[in-house]
Parts: structure tokens; sequence; C-alpha cells
């Protein structure tokens, strides 16, 4: 069943009676209370009408509504550094304990000194090495165990929050809306699918197997009790960046988004295989431009780019010819982290 | 909302009225009414019961839902060729056409032969040479209407239907019963993932990201307009056959199945994998023991082994030692196919 307006009058003047009318108000008639008026949240709004009301010609049945989310920079915070690679970098100890030879070896050398300046330095090589000795050869429920426990205990130094704490509001909001109008949201991130996985449900309503994400292999055998498990393995299966983005769409769910969401090149193919089905559909790009409140990086702000989240000039320029939203977090967010 | 015995009662009153109390009380009281009464259908509503009742100690929360089944001799007919491989073996003069090098090369020569004995023969590295020659190169839109048009022409030559008109009505309901108990039910094939997918939504009410199975990769490229599109290419990137089940499942998923079924060696793993679970698990083997109204295969009726579906005495003996039900097609359905 579906609300019309007039239900929607009916049911705040009841909450009137009772409670506060802005509150009560504001929740019922605007799903998107975090978003300021502009293009961005007109965009979403109008997307989700054109779609989901059966009398638009642009309508889209129900089992076809999949939109697709990068999840670093465009669901959480990224910067200074994926929350994964901080996990990594914070499990090579035992990674060393388990295997003494590599204590003196790079990149595991340069971890162990402590020195901030040359670990903020390694190349994304050195990281995956590290990624790959930090997870394999453990079970899928010991890994899950782990991640679990280090985003329990693990705090980002500038919120001195946990990091599934650092998810922006407006984006819930979006998730929340879109499932609510019969959509099935996924995260299709460059991350590992595992690690996202662990949270995900919890973090934010999106089940482990609506995850897509970088992926290494799983080998199945059995324990001397005869009992069978599966240990992660360092065969990647997918790498679910740039170009891998639209493959593992096709791997994973088998059907082409009609929205897409990012905030960097990583997002780029994404958005363009959404853009390129037919009917409606809708790309965004999440702009990082709020030192305040969040970070601003990329070229646009005249920043460098960094190692993480690369929203270049020729990204920025591609929307604007292609259609796509751009989402200012200084302008379009009233809100952006609780 | 879920009926109560009352309801039912009420129901199947109201209905008797007007009309037959047989065809009504069945369907509302008996959801698989194609089953006859025996350990198979009690296992499936006991294990239904147990998982979905909030006052059980075994209740399973929604989300974690998931039931898996093979689909080739699980869902519909395997014998005597999986219709994945007839599809191959079909495309094989367009294939040569495109490529005529490969008219006098084996295995293709003795396809374009027509000697049905001699196709017969050809090991699974002869058909996965065929298959891959046969898929390569196409864009995914491509294959997938390809298949469309191949499944709407193409016939069964005992039964004179349509391949997917070749399921079993048993099955069928207990897909029906148990996502109507809020399971999400996924397939889990040796098959092509891309293949079943085409026809899982209309044929098992199964959407294609629900569908996991044998995948190769894609690649991501532009036409020549620079319009975005990916095609089929060689490399395998899971084999869902045996232990790639379980490692398929971890993959797509990413949770443990709380119930499976299958009909060969190749679900054992998948099984296994089930059972390891902790609370309330169930696992069934569809048994082809009726020659008059499907086919009967296998060793346990005496006939040796076939290229498809290998129900080994060796496994026949681990499901009953490990508790698994075997579904007797002969014994446990009132009907095999409509």
């Amino acid at each position: 069943m579906e609300f019309t307006r007039r239900d929607l009058f009916k049911r705040s003047a009841v909450v009137v009676i009772g409670g506060s009318i802005t509150g009560a108000a504001s929740t019922l008639d605007d799903p998107l209370p975090s978003w300021n008026d502009g293009a961005a949240k007109k965009a979403i709004l109008d997307f989700v009408q054109a779609t989901t009301d059966r009398t638009s010609p642009r309508f889209v049945r129900e089992p076809e509504r999949i939109a697709t989310f990068d999840q670093d920079g465009t669901l959480w915070v990224e910067h200074p550094m994926y929350s994964q690679v901080v996990y990594c970098l914070n499990r090579v100890p035992a990674v060393v304990k388990a295997k003494p030879e590599l204590a003196g070896a790079e990149p595991f050398k340069t971890v162990l000194s402590g020195n901030e300046e040359a670990i903020a330095k390694l190349s994304m090589p050195d990281l995956y090495k590290i990624i790959g000795a930090a997870l394999s050869g453990m079970s899928v429920e010991q890994f899950e165990s782990e991640v679990k426990n280090w985003l329990e205990n693990a705090r980002d130094p500038r919120w001195r929050k946990r990091y599934t704490d650092l998810i922006y509001q407006p984006m819930i909001e979006v998730l929340t809306y879109m499932r609510s109008k019969g959509y099935k949201t996924y995260i299709v991130t460059g991350g590992g699918q595992d690690f996202v996985r662990v949270y995900s449900e919890k973090t934010y309503g999106i089940p482990p197997e609506q995850v897509v994400g970088t992926a290494g292999g799983t080998t199945f055998a059995y324990d001397s009790s005869g009992k069978p498990y599966l240990t992660k393995d360092p065969r990647l299966l997918l790498n679910d960046d740039k170009a891998g983005k639209p493959e593992g769409i096709h791997l994973m769910i088998g059907r082409r988004p009609y929205a897409a969401f990012g905030n960097s090149v990583g997002d780029q193919q994404m958005l363009e295989y959404t853009m390129a089905g037919d009917g409606e559909r809708l790309a965004m790009l999440v702009f990082h431009d709020d030192a305040d409140r969040e970070y601003a990086y990329g070229p646009a702000q005249g920043l460098p780019d960094s190692k993480v989240g690369t929203f270049t000039q020729a990204l920025y320029n591609q929307a604007k010819v292609n259609g796509w939203t751009v989402i200012s977090m200084k302008n379009d967010w009233k809100r952006v982290i609780d």
C-alpha cells in the first residue's frame, strides 16, 4: 500500500494532537530531512517518483529496481585513510608474530617502525601485500569475528568515534527512502567484500548478499574432526574498482542498476554503465567540499589528488556534460555525521 | 500476517459452501499438495515450522533464512543431457560459420557430423571447449536474447515440451512455500550463471541476483559511439560444482544456508557446509528412481553412472549416516512434470 497525499495529511494531523508538529510533519512529508532543498535533493525525489509511479511512462517494475552505492567517501568517511587499510595495518604485529621472517621485509618493516609519515607514503601495491598477508589462511568465521572485534574497539583519531559511526546521515536517508519505494540497495565497493559484509546490515540496513566488493577466493576443506570449513586464500577473484565495478555488478547482481552513487574515478564506469540503460536512470557523485564538517579534497578545491577517493577535474567535467548530479556536502547536506 | 489453525478452518468452511471441499481444503491446509505424506514431506514441514515459529528454540530470524537449490536434476530434468549443453551444441554451426577454421577441428567436427552416438561420448573437457567457443565475445545482452530465443523454440525430444516446462511441480511448491515463510530461495548450480538467469525469474520466481552458477568473466568496453557495454570472456571465475558450491555461496551470498537441496555428488559439499552450521538445518537429495514418469539413474538402481547427475552409492550411504533426507521421486511425489 502506498500513502496518498490525503493519508499523509490525516496522519500528520493525528500526530499533532499528541506531539510536536514539526517533527511529525517533516518526517512524514519529507523522506530526506537532512538534505537542503536544491538540485541534488530534487534529482533523487524526481527519479524515485518517476520510476515508482504506475502511471508514469518511466515506471520500473519492482524486481528491477536496483540502486548501487559506493561505500568509501559515498556512505562513510574515507579520509585520510580507508578504514580497512587501518585495520590491516593494525593487524601487522599479529601477522609478523605468526611469520617472524616478515619483520625485516618491506613493507612490514615500515609499518612496524611506527613512522607515520613513511606509512602514509606506502604505495597501493604495498598495501595490497599487507592486506594479502593479513587475511590469507584465516577461516571466514575467524575473519568475521576479528573484524567485528576491531570495529568495536578502534576509534577514528579526529572524531574519536567508531568507524561505523562515521556514516553520512543524508545518505542513510537515501538508502531508507529508496528501500521504502521497493528499491534493492546494494553496496558496490572497491573495499573488501568480506570486510564490509561484517557490518553492512547493522550499519546500513544492507544484508551481506547485497554487498559487492573486491573479493578473494576461499578454499573448502575439512578439519581433523571431518567438519567442513572455508579459509580465505590469496587468489583475487574480483577487483571491484573502475571497470571492475560494472563487471562485479554483472557477476553478483546480473541486472543493470537504475541508480548509482559514487564519489571518485573508481565509480566512473559504474555510473556510465548505469546511465547507458534505457528509461529513467540516476547518477550522483558526492563531492567532498566541506573541510569544517568533514574534509575537502580533490583538485576542484585546488588540493592535490590523494591516494583515496580521487575526484578529478575530468570526472567533474564528465558529470556536467553527462547530466550526472554532483552533491555538494557543504551546500546540499544539513548534517553530515551525527 | 500468519494464518492460525482456526483461520484455516474458518476459511475452508467458507469455501466449502460455494465449492469443492477437497480442492479448497488441500490448497489452504497443505502447502505441498503434490507431495505424498511421508518422511520427506514431513522433514520440510517440520524444518520450516521449527525455524519460523518465534516461540521455537530453533527460530531463525528472517534475514538469515537462506535456502539453496541445485538446478539440474533437482528443479528440472537433466537427463539425458543438460539443456545448456544442448544449447551449446545447437550453437556450433553458428560458431563455425563465424570461425570456419574450427570446422575441421575436434570436438566441433564431431558435433557437425550429427553422429548422435559420437556426440554423446564427448568428454566434459570437450563440452567445455564448445561452451567457451559458443559464448565468448558476445555482449551480455546478445547472449541473453540468444538464450531466450533458443528456449522459446527448442523442445525436449521425449516430452516435446520447452525445457523450461520440464520443472518438477513438487519442488516449485517447496520454493513457493519457503518464500512465503520468509526464506530467500537461491539456485546454486554447476550450470552457467548467465544462462540460468535468463529464465529463473519466470520459471522459478527466483530473480537473477539469487542465481549462483558457474561464471566466466566479462570485459567492460566502449563501442564506437562511446557507449559502454560488457562482453563475455573465457576466464573462469567460479566453477560452481562440488567444493565450488560452498565457495560460490560464500562469494555470492556471504551467509551459510539453513536448507540445501541437491541430487548428485556435485551437491555433496554444499549439503555438508549447510549442515555444519548451528541450529536447525535441512539437507535433502532428490533421487531419480521413477523411470515411468521421469528417469531412473545412478548405481542405486543398478544403472551405470551417467555423465550427468551422479548419485553414487557412497552419497546415498553418506545421506543415511548424516541424517540427510532422500526424496524418492517415485514414492514421495504425486506429480512430477505437469
